[in-house]
């Protein structure tokens, strides 16, 4: 972790770079959580978007990031509800996943490649996450975007909606 | 629980059958915890929105689906103050209902029909989650819409804004 | 705690007294957590918009209150990710102001005092979280706006975006 440019923090990272394209974003969602849950919505909404060609953009920060990593399995994060009979996180996304084949979704980070190689859906890492957790580059998945920071991401949503998930 | 149509996912769902009423809400929100906190955000921003004659559509997606079961009871999830002395989640449920009676606010899911049958407020039960958890229409409120998937939920959504409660 | 006007909900408490400032918000966030995640989510869209002359309201609700008071120590909530040695919460903490000196990011309520005295953001304390939980103003932190209620931040939001971190 390199010391970079001091305040103010979200323009010290890699900001202002951003193109016609970010701005024409419909919905520009935040991630911030690592649990299969909250991966599962942004999936859902980004995959079911791109068929309807909505463009989004998603910012996955704090230890949302962590789904963004090569290695990323996302599990069950709470199961509050007595009348599920699951009693383990490890257990309950076995079941959530075996469920999800029938209808059609096995293949999750597949769909999601799709999803952004369509051009509607681009997925973002936060810069300033990578640096304070000390995560790199090539630990993300390859159809990431480059990291941009706060300023990055508030400028791109001008004009859109902001949805953190 | 049923095999359907696959792929897009969220389109898999009783979608498209957006009418112009729903797209007239200005608010969309999502909730995707079943806990006391989540609910009475919801409540509030649900009854006051309708005090104000605002239109508002509310999604209800994973363990958020709960909160519209007839037997639901949405307890406190989180008791993060040190200084609170309320070491139980049921206890604290019970203390902040009390108190709330204070406020002429005691039978919620009352109030939550009244915003419903003026017409400014809907709930729909997320299709996905229903058929993912094998809950039938008939467990949960009568007062509820049909339910939708991610696509009418897109689709109703365009125009206004989206809040994930 | 008082027993005040009755329904609707949120009409109850200090409404109605938005005025053209407020109304010009592009951004009108919801904190109702109380841990360090959600409030350096607030505080780093809160100064980088501030930086960028972005005008932000925020509404601290429920747990999230607590983050307005002058005693205010919002620690780590989750450790999600089981490649990260630290096992402890408030280990955590200290890893995370640690590594955000690095960034120039130390003094958190001054940089955060910065940006409402620069008029960008306001920071508004829920008034019926306050009764609820029978806090006083004077707790709270002096930069903060007067208590509102639901009424007042679904008006002072409106035409601008609302995001419930």
């Amino acid at each position: 972790m390199t010391e970079i440019e001091k305040k103010p923090a979200g323009l010290s990272t890699s900001s202002l770079e951003t193109d016609d394209q970010k701005k024409n974003a419909s919905i520009n969602f935040i991630v911030s959580d690592y649990n299969f849950e909250k991966f599962m919505m942004m999936f859902i909404l980004g995959t079911t978007g791109d068929a309807m060609d909505v463009k989004m953009n998603v910012f996955f920060t704090f230890w949302g990031l962590f789904n963004l990593k090569k290695d990323a399995k996302p599990k069950v994060g709470n199961v509050p509800y007595r009348g599920i009979p699951m009693p383990y996180k490890g257990m309950a996304t076995r079941m959530f996943k075996k469920r999800l084949k029938k209808f059609g979704i096995e293949d999750l980070w597949g769909m999601l490649r799709d999803a952004v190689e369509s051009g509607n859906l681009k997925l973002y890492p936060c810069q300033m996450t990578m640096d304070l957790m000390g995560i790199k580059r090539e630990e993300l998945l390859d159809f990431v975007e480059d990291p941009v920071g706060a300023a990055s991401f508030l400028e791109m949503s001008e004009g859109g909606r902001i949805v953190s998930l």
